[in-house]
Order: structure tokens, then C-alpha cells, then sequence
């Protein structure tokens, strides 16, 4: 399958409405007070909706841990060294991460894609280097508060990447997908991506990221400043977005949601830095909105926005800001409970239970 | 063990400090940004000063679903028939409700306890009737409005029954319970204990519960108001409070919370309804509450100022109203991760990434 950009975007279609009416009447007669399990039923219907059947199927589920390192980091705005991107590759390979706990606990396998950290990793050498996908776009970002972050080629090339990787994943059966990233700068990144396509503030876009005090939040602000100022990204194009001040592992998760639209199949986005890869995936497609799941709100005060912008609810809520996925493959627990409540709770009829009075 | 009341008080212990902030400097080396999980870590390390070690177990799941019928329907309080509570039974024991659901999602076990509901259900020609347990203390509850719902051995026999019963799961392997409710008229009790315990007025805890109208949350808070000024139940006795205006079922919750404290186990408190037992059983041992996860917040509103009293915050919040223990079983999956988490993810040095600069 070679496609190019425009015949993804063409291949995207919105959720089937006829099925999404059913859906909606299947719960309607579910033995329970209407509607009472809430975003529940939501879930469960947009599920039907994407897949055209009030059976919807989850099988295998899988992470996609997106890494890249980010020339930003040369203004001084993470306390972490870059060293830990390709350290951190290392240990999510080793299953010793945050991600890793929480995908054991919730079945989903973990799959790590360098798509432009600096080192050169060896997967033959690492345990479990089967998976590692090494998809290099470039040896990390330039730095985008002196100029664009990547070649318009690049990004092109990013966003194509992920939509292949993931649609490999799907074609091996994976029914669900979510979405990681690793990336020791990409809050900042991913803040400028923000504020280029919701129109906030990057006051409002910018936070403490892994941990930075009062005067880091001040250069991660001026650095943004000076790169949109310098870059001017066009707000209307998802590729200018990501080429002035985006990075190769957030054009790779706008790749996959892109892919999950095209396939119909859900992808769960996990916090600030895949939300930004979602603003871009929104801004080539519209329509791929409607294929993602919203897996929790990050403690990064900017996701609220994108959030908002993208008029995703998230499922959870629980303080976290650690990315690797690890919000969106909690939130699968979530998602596959609201396919048992719509494909397994009897009818009222069925359970011969007596409805309203 | 025959225990009585004063004796399983006498033997809750609050949680381990020591073991508490041993928990917290584990999770400070974990190989993140400083508690970047945020809730996670509290759950997590909450779990290892329950059980005073730094590798908390969580094996058996089940969630215990405590039925009653109530006296106060006769106010025209509900929607639905008094019969749903019987035949909702049947339904929880065939497997078809929404508590089914999402126990299997999360690998919980369903036990249905009759703690007093009208129909008499024979256990043994009934699918699956090993998992009921009939316990109950009497055929429905009288009318809160015109006089006491029950007589005050009553209370003490449903607090010690659920007890009972939580503590002889506990003692066949169960480290992870959830309660759940069924009883047609239960919101209405419910939010009378609430409006009695935490000194909020009528109006703020009264909801359309199963889903009245207007007239119905009327009637609600007019039958609570009668039954309030004529019972005068004593915010500070939790026995009184729940033999003046309670349900029997609502005794069993207090009792299984009470259970879960003295045996230093975590029980998932589910919504509206178990949350009322949670304030009876807080009401007679505050150090309780260090033992109760507050699984969701429900729709019903008196729910969040039930919630502040007891000083929980709730794990989830997907608009749901449902009981049943839907939402306590939901969150079981999220606990989980955060044993994960504090018991899997290696330390910085374990994986020999660098840390912060």
C-alpha cells in the first residue's frame, strides 16, 4: 500500500450515521435506567458508528511509543539531558516504564518507532529489539526558535511513516491503538503547535513539562515566541504546523491517527504531546476527529485547549504528565467496557425485568 | 469470628505512616519525571501503607451487590415498579446486567447478597444461585416518612452481615472489593443519610435518581423532609441514622467498608447509594475511610458533597448512575495500574537513565 497524503485525506469518511441511530436505540432498551452508565454509552455507539455494526470487535491493542529529539532543547527549556530520549527507547524495550506497567495491565502490547532520536540504535543488540522500529526521518530536529524545525519533505515523510506503521499494526489485527511519544523537548514543541492552530495564547499553551521552574516556563515562552515570529506558521496547514516547529514523532502520531480514520478503527490519544499530533491530523482531516478517543486530560495546563479545539472529552482525569501513552492505554480498560455494556447487557425483554411505571 | 460492633471499631487501625512515606520515596526514584502518574502514585502508595509493604498484592477482584427493598416507594418517589429489585436479581445472577459487563471486563467476581428484599428468591433453582447469598434482615424496610425505616437491632444486623460477608470473601483469597447496590427507592434513603450526616440541605443531595421529573424530585425531598423532622436522626450516630431513615442494604455497604478497614483491605465505594453506607460506616470509625476508594462520581448530584465529606476523590467520572457497583468495578482496572506502577516500573538507576541535570 502506497498512498500518498491526498489519498489518505480523500479515503477518510465520517462515522456511519444509520448505524449510530441503532446504536442508540440498542441502549435505549438495555435493562437500566436510560443511559445510566453515561459517556459509557457514548463510547460504546461511536465504536458501532466507526465499524458499521452494533457488534463492534476489539482484538489485539497496541501502544505506539513515537520517539524523536528536538534541536529546542539548545534554548534550555527541559531539566532532563537529551540523552534520555534514546535511554528512555532502552528501558520501554526492556519493559521497565511507566507505559510498560500500565500495558501489561490492560493487555496492549508496546511497540517503540524511532522516528528521529540522535543515536543511532542497534534493535538486534537490545533486548527486545523486535520492537523497536527504527523509521529515522532525520538525527533530530533543528531548533526551531532559529528556523523551521524540518524540510516540508520531512514532514511529509513523518506523517507518512506513522500512517504506515500503523496500518501495518492494524493489518496484523490490531483493533486498537494508541498513541505515544518520547522526546526529551516536545512539550515545547508540541505548546508551539498548540498555539500556531487553536489561536491561544502561548501563555496558556505553555507549562512546566517534566518539571521546569518559573524561569524555564519563561524561556520555553520566548523560545516559542521567537519561532513563531520567525517561522509564521500557516494555521490552516497541518504540514507547514508540523515543518516550522513540530517534530518527527508528532508527525508520526498525526500519522496514525490519520491511519485509524482511514481504517476505521479507533486510536486512543494520549496527552499534550499526541494532542498536538492530533491538532495536525485534524487540520489535514477534519473527519479523523471522529476516529480518536481522548484518553485522559495531562496536567499540562495547554491540553484543556487542544482538547476543546478538537471537541474531545477525555475519558480519565487523574493528574498525569508523563506521556509514553501511558494515558492513552489506560483509558482502553475504559473503552472495551463500553463495548461489553452495548453488545452484552440484556434488553429489558431479555431479562424480563419490568420497565418505567 | 462473631465480633460485635464495638469490637471490629476497636480493631481499625489507620494507615502505616512508616510504610506510607517509604512508598512515597519509592516512587520518587521511579524513572519519570517526579510523579508524573499523579493519582496513580497516591493510589498506589495508599495501597502499600494498607497492607504495610512496599509490594501490595491485588489477586481476587469481586464486587459484592447488596440488595433491599424500601418502605418509601409508597411516597411515589420512583419510576419504576418495586419489583425491578427481585427481578434485577435474577438478572445480576444470569449475568446480563451492566455490573456483568464491566466485572468481566475488569476480572471481578459478582456476588448478589439479599439483605432485605419483598420476594423471597430460592437460591437453588436459580442460574447461578450459588453466587446469592440470602441474608436478609427483613422483607423491605418500613416508610421513612411516617416512622422509623427499621428498628435499631435491625441496623446492627445489617452492618454485621455485610461484614460478615465481605470478611468471608476476604478470607477465601479476595484482596480487592467493590460494592454495589440494587434496591428500587434507594436514591431517596440515600439522600436523606446524606443530607443527615454531612449537614447539607435537602434540596442539595435530592436527584432524579432511576430518572423522575420534576413533580418526582418533589415528592422526594417533601417525603425526606417528613421523614427527617418526624425521625430526627443523630448526625453523630451512624446506627441511628441508618435505622431511622437507611435501608438494609445500605447496613451491609457500612458493614463491608467496615470489614475492609478492620482486615486492612481496599474496598472500591461505588456511587450515590454505596456512598450513603460509606458515611454510616465513617459516622461509626473514621479511620474507615483510609481503606475506601471513591470508584467514580455519579450523576446523581448530592453525590460530589458526599464525596467532600468523607475527604475522597473519585477515580473516575463518565456521568454514570447506574449502581450496581458499575462504577466501583470500572475502577478496579485503575487501581491495579497504580500497583503496576509503584511495583514494576524500575528506578532511574535500575535502568541507568540519567537523571534530572
Amino acid at each position: 500500500m502506497d498512498l500518498s497524503l491526498q489519498q489518505i485525506i480523500d479515503g477518510i469518511r465520517p462515522l456511519h450515521e444509520g448505524t449510530l441511530a441503532k446504536a442508540k436505540m440498542r441502549t435505549a432498551q438495555l435493562v437500566m435506567p436510560h443511559r445510566a452508565l453515561g459517556r459509557l454509552h457514548e463510547i460504546g455507539e461511536r465504536l458501532c458508528a466507526m465499524q458499521g455494526t452494533l457488534t463492534p470487535r476489539l482484538g489485539r491493542k497496541a501502544v505506539l511509543v513515537m520517539a524523536g529529539d528536538h534541536g529546542i532543547v539548545a534554548e534550555g527549556i527541559s531539566t532532563f539531558p537529551q540523552a534520555v530520549t534514546g535511554a528512555m527507547i532502552r528501558t520501554f524495550l526492556a519493559g521497565g516504564a511507566g507505559i510498560n506497567a500500565i500495558a501489561r495491565q490492560v493487555g496492549a502490547e508496546v511497540w517503540v518507532a524511532d522516528m528521529g532520536i540522535i543515536p543511532d540504535l542497534d534493535a538486534a543488540s537490545l533486548e527486545n529489539g523486535g520492537r523497536l522500529l527504527v523509521r529515522k526521518v532525520g538525527p533530530g530536529t533543528a531548533n526551531f526558535a532559529s528556523g523551521p524545525a524540518m524540510a516540508s519533505e520531512q514532514a511529509y515523510k513523518a506523517i507518512l511513516t506513522g500512517f504506515e506503521l500503523a496500518s501495518s499494526l492494524i493489518g496484523r489485527g490490531v483493533d486498537l491503538l494508541g498513541t505515544g511519544d518520547m522526546g526529551i523537548g516536545n512539550t515545547t514543541s508540541s505548546a508551539a503547535i498548540g498555539a500556531a492552530i487553536t489561536g491561544k495564547g502561548i501563555a496558556d499553551m505553555v507549562g512546566p513539562g517534566t518539571g521546569v521552574d518559573d524561569a524555564g516556563i519563561r524561556r520555553k515562552r520566548e523560545a516559542i515566541r521567537r519561532g513563531m515570529d520567525l517561522n509564521r506558521p500557516d494555521p490552516r496547514d497541518g504540514l507547514d504546523v508540523l515543518a516550522k516547529v513540530g517534530g518527527f514523532e508528532i508527525g508520526g502520531i498525526a500519522g496514525i491517527l490519520l491511519a485509524g480514520a482511514y481504517h476505521r478503527k479507533p486510536v486512543v490519544v494520549d496527552g499534550f504531546i499526541a494532542t498536538a499530533g492530533a491538532l495536525i491530523a485534524h487540520c489535514l482531516s477534519p473527519a479523523a476527529a471522529d476516529y480518536m478517543f481522548a484518553g485522559h486530560c495531562s496536567e499540562e495546563p495547554g491540553h484543556r485547549h487542544m482538547l476543546a479545539h478538537l471537541k474531545l472529552a477525555p475519558i480519565l482525569d487523574l493528574g498525569m504528565r508523563l506521556g509514553e501513552g501511558t494515558g492513552a492505554a489506560l483509558a482502553m480498560s475504559v473503552i472495551e467496557a463500553a463495548v461489553r455494556v452495548i453488545t452484552e447487557v440484556m434488553t429489558f425483554e431479555e431479562a424480563q425485568v419490568p420497565d418505567k411505571q
